[in-house]
């Protein structure tokens, strides 16, 4: 067995946003049971489940992996664990599932990544998400990671010049992609010109970023059914896993170059190789825009551009959604919203939405391969995985 | 490749107690340490790491898989992930390297759990416990999940009449187990009288359960190094999986019975079942008295007595460190400590040093094939490792 024998066959995602009165567990059921339905298997067909999740006091509640049990009583016994990489615990969560697979113990795995941010208040939520930084957490670093991010766009300026108008045009892509999908949190038609001004609208969160260059603190959940087998009750056609990696990271940042994010570098080439793929061959990627440095950056670090001349794919139009290679046409974390357990179930269910031509108006005309990234902290697990059409 | 691929080549284990001034990072480089030492692997060797951790607060650093890589820059960009299910954590990360050796993906697995609990107080960190249970996780239960417990010894004594005396049978045995045990947190000469009488020195904490009835809160950590191969330069003998499972039960109470231990029940019978193995194989079982009255229980859930006869095998001497087959020799979670993310791993350890002849003054003569039992809360998440000599 070896990765290519493990298939999307099913996916679901609630809308993302902020919903009070839903609970986590309501949404792990919601996004889960679309994915069974889609997938057309019956509870007791799963073997496994894995659930993303990172909480960090978000939630009383601290060991979700049973929840998914709520949706049927047919799921009793089945071996549930919860996974937690900060920002990638959803991409961990769908890593395992995979390895569950290929292990041979499991031949359907669920996957759902679930996070509940908003129960909090937003500096709540800001200490929660600072517990996933080995130097801060615990401390009263009022702009959170937004700071450390912010870190990273200074250090980018002093190496390349100032990013300010970049930022804010891959802020408008990302807010303009967005209108297309209907499940993301924030839905407003933000131009360059809204996202390069700093406005009462659009105040500095941590110099020089803006409140444009943040994902928002969102809530939400998306499932995956994992198989080695498609059940003829599918009604959605399988998506194949042609590569997937998983690099860590040192934790100090003393030990870190800021602008390297070495472990999605490393993540990146192995799943690239995994999948004998080269860029030309993607139709598509959806990768960590945490902020919209992030974005800038990882152009760079995975290749789009020489180190330095990340903006020149965004000026040439190669990452826009009718450009050559889209990045983020679901509007990414940015404007998608990024409840954080359960981004990187979402950005995989995108992509099997994108490679099955079930995108609506986010659809990359004749998307086959499409290449996910997602990472936890400042670059400290970073997962890549590589999808195609069947 | 099946289970019985998966070899322990290495392990490593810190001191279990109140270890104030050492952080978690310096107990997971500790005890991940040893175990690649005694592997005779370097750590350019390792493919991948999994780190069990519950935290829920305990500690403001709160994704913790990277914390491995303290130990060496060879470790740059290995995937590193934590897992979390409560109290089960370590087995849970333990079973996920399992399953990363079957898939062929690695070939050898770090596996570490740590947990550091004393850094809070007693109440803090009971509450954070209490995080775990789904029904009270938030609120304020002033005896945490020894009220839990409690009301399993409760319902125990309505079905079957008092515990009070057989409780106290084992948290002697535990104790004086755990005097053989240099590992230990507890080393405490009690006896059966003392255990049994409630003083000032042993109150009662949840009634019937009294603090000897209770494991204490501790700091700790433990590890394994996993592989298909085991290196030349290893200082210790391999030990071999022959079965592992793990199995997840609802969450709300009111949808199990406080005694079936349902989920306890369907692993142990399935990893039993993988081994090939009858009890009578079974040469020693370290299982999980996170309070007296789980091992009770345990004993009629794991097959050992019928049920509400538990206490036979106690007074006949078969689970005694001398007896047919010994429960605990290593002081068990009540009296050798337990760091909730550690204890899985650590008892893995145990079952290693057992069937290695290598457990020192806590040996059970001629042990040959060992049985590991985790829990994490009122048996929701289940893990079984049956274990043997190679």
């Amino acid at each position: 067995m070896n990765v290519n024998d493990a298939l999307v066959v099913g996916y679901g995602h609630t809308k993302f946003g902020k919903l009070s009165g839903t609970s986590s567990e309501q949404l792990v059921v919601d996004a889960a049971s679309q994915a069974i339905a889609r997938a057309g298997v019956e509870p007791n067909d799963i073997d496994a489940i894995y659930v993303g999740n990172f909480n960090s006091g978000m939630q009383p509640f601290s060991s979700p992996s049973s929840l998914p049990l709520q949706l049927s009583g047919d799921l009793r016994g089945v071996p549930a664990t919860r996974v937690e990489n900060a920002c990638a615990s959803g991409s961990a969560a769908v890593h395992q599932g995979v390895l569950t697979l290929l292990s041979g113990i499991a031949r359907t795995v669920l996957v759902v990544g679930v996070e509940k941010m908003t129960d909090v208040t937003g500096a709540a939520a800001g200490a929660a998400l600072l517990g996933a930084d080995y130097d801060t957490a615990g401390t009263a670093a009022p702009a959170g990671f937004a700071g450390l991010f912010a870190n990273v766009a200074v250090e980018y300026e002093q190496r390349y010049g100032p990013v300010g108008d970049t930022l804010a045009e891959i802020a408008a892509k990302s807010h303009q992609n967005a209108l297309r999908n209907p499940l993301a949190h924030l839905h407003k038609n933000y131009d360059r010109a809204f996202c390069a001004t700093v406005s009462e609208a659009n105040p500095i969160v941590a110099g020089p970023l803006r409140r444009t260059d943040c994902s928002p603190v969102s809530d939400g959940a998306a499932a995956l059914v994992l198989s080695t087998q498609r059940s003829a009750d599918a009604s959605v056609p399988p998506v194949r896993f042609r590569g997937i990696a998983h690099a860590n990271d040192f934790l100090p940042s003393a030990k870190r170059d800021p602008l390297e994010f070495y472990g999605s570098q490393q993540a990146w080439h192995r799943a690239m190789q995994m999948a004998e793929a080269t860029l030309d061959d993607l139709s598509v990627i959806e990768l960590h825009d945490c902020f919209t440095i992030a974005e800038l950056n990882l152009y760079e670090v995975l290749g789009l551009a020489p180190r330095g001349r990340g903006r020149e794919v965004l000026h040439d139009g190669t990452v826009a959604r009718d450009g050559k290679l889209p990045v983020n046409p679901s509007g990414g974390l940015k404007s998608k919203g990024h409840p954080v357990g359960a981004t990187g179930v979402s950005q995989h269910v995108l992509a099997a939405m994108q490679l099955t031509g079930a995108a609506g108006h986010m659809q990359v005309d004749g998307a086959s391969l499409a290449a996910v990234h997602n990472m936890g902290g400042l670059a400290i697990a970073n997962y890549v995985s590589i999808l195609e059409s069947v």
